[in-house]
């Protein structure tokens, strides 16, 4: 039996495409497949009613744990960045590709379905893992073939009977999982438009955030976060936590210009509360345990990290090497950090760690050792080919 | 007559370097240079009457402009920072050498003095500059090489009359020109300690700053702000503007773990708001007209230019080589970036430019001239590479 | 009159083009273009004839004093190099294109045709300049549309009655101009297979070449070289010397593995004798007046120039930048090296420069001014983050 | 019993710190450490009987086994190289300096000796470990506290009667160990100066070497070589076998300049034909089998890895950062590399590995999944934000 599995969210692009796998491509048996990566409930609730409505063989996958460690944690520990932007949709769509392809690889299906666009970012990502993982199966991506509007969507899906409710002014294209939300499209698209208080969902508007300044302390060992004050908590409990802690506090909020894997300059709207605090606290925790060297070179490192986990290369070799550096250094990255959430800003107000590079012994250590007179032939020689340099220039001139 | 010019800042540590000049070191002509980079004027009026009360040749030099433009901007164009440091000490000390060198070279002085102990930074940037443009004199450094303690320099300075007034429990050591001020020392050096509010001077307290946040419109010109709200200011104008707005709503404060040149890891504090606002108007505008690669790439050239002002290295070639870079690339840093200051946070919420690597008329001009469909190659296509890998881990595996 | 740029080299590719544009693409006006890089006169001289026997308007554009000074000379100070390959076929398809658009404008022209094919880097360099200069032209590449096997050209070519003359069994793919050779295609694809003698035109075989070796000194003004043993040469001229007398030696053969821009991974062979000599020198001329930081990160700047021009994007912003720095530091890459040629190796004997970082005068400057006691304190501060994180670590142990 | 461990060559410079440890110093028990690198057996049994003559408690230590295996392959994993030095005294002198702390860690010892003058690279190297691991000794070195010139050195040595022959005419400094010779000093300081033939030792004179080449194929498991010519060697053993080989074809002199750790620009001259052979042959295998993304990236790690083996930081955190992200690439780093020696030069003929990138069958499966028209949407999109940046130039022109 012809068989293709589809990425199925329940919306109306990825509904449109159940009965046109059966009409226009001559599928025989369409399976949905919806996975949990923290998005709301209802959502992933409304999709399995949405495909039984539509006689898919329809699969709801939790992947919520293994989101949460060996995606969003991966990313925690490269500080995970591209261009400003906490990468969350980014790393969410390689996993949900990843679901897919287990379940069609389990059935033995012929193709793959999916409702992304032509000039988006996430036809990369997703293809990406399909193309490598089931080389053979057929990739089909009907909004990129059609070039369907809107309104030409919504008449279709009337005329097949699909059961959805969607208005022609839906305004804001919006993605999430639970390490963040992404809101396009509309006016959103001018770079001088500021953003409408509308668009958030997770955090307070900081002019009504709490008067008072709420301080946190987050426990890591092995450079991801354990504890929350003291209590320790699972990957998804604690993630959630945070998103909430630091979202009534306003914090998380990122509006900047993007440039998208095809090359197109974007402004773009984040909201990710839990990913500021704890980015903030990873990064503040490696500059007190690692060598300045270390800080420098991590910092190619992760840029690098960003870039290819942004363009959704979740299976590259390279990454796995970046990644055995970064592992390499996230041994030492145990201890805590205090934060401050106050009114959309987050402050690193104190640090503590067994693997410091500096510490009162240390430092101590370091006044009986050092005299101060050593420094003479150090700064001597600081700068010295710099001297030679100048020293031609003048007597060049001369 | 044996000379040395004195680099002199009207404190405890550099007017006990003057009797010690004349007794200690038998220079006959002792000269003293104050140069004013933004700090205090009474500081500066007081080194001045100290000076003339201790009968040396007294100098005040007004470097205002020359650092506003010449220092100040090519940092900002360089996005100017070390670890999250935005370098304003660092960047003065090069140029309060300069002006002690044309003073020395003018009066064919023998030496220098300075007041930097053996463990900071500030000897090797003080020092550089002398070092390198007159490599023949003197360069004397009492506080490095007597090892004096606060107490023991304090009866000093009774001994020889020195018109001061210190403290004995004067705790923290503060350093300030117009781009920010540093405060270290006390319990600030152990890392979880939270700094307490009397340290600040240019910021509100967020808590009690303004409930409603101010917009601010900064216009840029080749890189380098030149107007506020539709307002032109001049460099050193525009600065103080900034640093009274965005301290107002108690933007600045910076907290941080900090690696010295010696390799000392260091808590520090600073309080910056003109250079926090203005660093993060530039780094909006820069990703507004700059195409991703001149983004990742400058990121790079940024930092290495970061290391070297943080190193004193004013003069070094390769900081010539890297202005020429960043240089090509201010060309087009022209635009106004809107912000929004509110309880110690700072948004971006608007760009503008001519340069935008994004326009509307652009985005338009993709839409037509881009069919969503040429995608299916570039997709198939990314991560060709990557695919073979792990098609040989596979077949390796089977 | 609607009317067709063909970039034309007089070969079977591009001589199949002319009656296709007319008979299948309908244009009244086909106009050969022929650009002269440094190619052997021959092929230049075919090429007009071939074209003006299919009646096309021709165009042969003598191109060689700007290839060496704007192209090949920027290559130079770029050390230009692509993972181990000399930059030469790369940086000639600009300017080719470049001619191509300036004829193209002043005909207003409607449409370009090339002869590349869709598996090549060459298409993304000539139609990069085209998209860029004259968006609104169309872009034909026959032999990416058509996908024609070279039987089926030969026949086309038979039946349309081209004058040319070729054998099935045309085994090498070459390419050649001034500055290099490129030889691909048959058994040369397989990675193991020792390339055979008869694909080198301007190289003696090593083994043949003369028993003495011969030393040359290159004289260089602003990073390009303007002389050779002491006689100044315009460029064209120069570097047609050098492919002689290093060729003659058999320096220059390179064999090597080449990541394409789609990413396939192919065996390439390349012939570049001055290419080879004058990289080298001007390198050895660098590691002589540039301090150490600037060779480091002169290598970065280099790598992603090389990268770009491998690209062929020769207008994008970022090579300006890049060059911006790469020509502050040529300013001082002034002055002489010496090389030996032996039997296929190209060895560095000898510098001299009045920019050197080194010099004897520096050098005993240094012995008076450096007391061997002042390297206790560096030596002492050598890694001493360090050893504090060793002492963690042992601390942690026990 | 006050116990000092001296770092002994057998040479002047070490032989005279034996009765200055006693006489100057007050050691009671001079103890002499040799370490076995592969340097020449006279010279470790020259050592050896010298100290016994003047009755120091002598160890030999042979540790060729563990610098083959442990420094030599690490720093061929990581490409080693230094501006163009294959490191090789640079990554003995830790080793010998580990071995010096284990023998002072079993006797207790309360201080170290050794013989690097104050200007050169050795004393960072030696002293870094020291200090690092007993970080309570004391460190004495004589030649940078002393400054004795070479005439009082021997005059100093007869007086005390050293059983040591030296003539005053000795002109080049020489170290060596199985990884390679450096030979400095003299004219060969002169950056103009052709260094003469008596230099060398290990390689023939490429115009007398043999006139017909040689081939040999070097396989690697794991990133290190396990054979020649099919035939497995143990490290030692292989190490040696290419230094004869490549030797013998006059492969593997360098002639260069080079910025040492002090900042002094010095011109150096090496011998190395199985380093130059082996690195050719590792990276030649490198850049079969790894992707793009990963040899650029990979050379940036080399680069880093390179500097902090020159700077002797072998217990540096992000060397072992460096070398996690080195040994995930080396597990595929498998396979066979044919070369060519001649006269001087060692070219790569052919590749052979499981674990290419290339392979015919991925060549023909790119044949049958690549559609040449796929790519015309990679060209048209290929510098789309360049196109965007000359048109903003051209429009901003009119």
């Amino acid at each position: 039996m012809k068989t293709v599995v589809l990425v199925y969210s329940g919306g109306l692009d990825t509904s449109v495409c159940i009965p046109m796998m059966r009409e226009d491509y001559g599928f025989e048996k369409v399976v949905t497949v919806t996975i949990d990566l923290g998005q709301p409930a209802e959502d992933i609730e409304e999709a399995a009613q949405r495909a039984r409505a539509m006689n898919t063989e329809h699969y709801t996958v939790d992947a919520k744990d293994e989101f949460a460690c060996d995606f969003v944690f991966a990313s925690l520990k490269a500080n995970g960045d591209y261009e400003g932007y906490p990468l969350s949709t980014a790393i969410g769509r390689p996993l949900i590709s990843l679901k897919a392809v287990e379940i069609a690889k389990k059935l033995k299906a012929d193709a793959f379905c999916h409702g992304c666009t032509g000039k988006g970012n996430d036809q990369f990502r997703i293809e990406f893992i399909m193309r490598t993982l089931m080389p053979g199966a057929e990739i089909i991506a009907p909004m990129r073939e059609k070039n369907l509007t809107r309104v030409e969507e919504i008449e279709y899906a009337k005329r097949k009977g699909i059961p959805i409710t969607v208005s022609l002014d839906k305004i804001w294209s919006i993605d999430e999982n639970m390490w963040g939300r992404s809101i396009e499209g509309g006016r959103l698209e001018e770079p001088g438009f500021a953003p409408p208080e509308e668009i958030y969902k997770w955090t307070a508007d900081p002019r009504k955030a709490p008067d008072e300044p709420q301080e946190v302390e987050i426990g890591f060992d092995g450079g991801v976060p354990v504890s929350v004050d003291g209590q320790n908590m699972k990957p998804v409990e604690l993630i959630g936590h945070m998103n909430k802690l630091a979202g009534k506090h306003g914090v998380g909020r990122i509006d900047m210009m993007e440039d998208r894997l095809l090359g197109l300059k974007v402004r773009e709207n984040y909201e990710c509360p839990a990913a500021v605090a704890l980015l903030t606290a990873h990064r503040a925790l490696e500059t007190f345990v690692c060598t300045r060297d270390e800080l420098a070179f991590k910092a190619m490192v992760d840029r690098k990290w960003g870039e290819m986990a942004y363009a959704g290369l979740w299976l590259d070799p390279l990454k796995e090497d970046l990644e055995a550096f970064i592992g390499k250094i996230q041994e030492r990255v145990t201890g805590t950090v205090r934060m401050r959430f106050f009114k959309g800003s987050t402050i690193v107000t104190g640090r503590k760690s067994d693997f410091a590079i500096y510490s009162e012994s240390l430092a101590s250590f370091d006044t009986k050792e050092f005299d101060q007179r050593d420094s003479l032939g150090i700064v001597k020689t600081h700068g010295m080919q710099q001297k030679f340099y100048h020293r031609l220039r003048v007597e060049g001139r001369e």
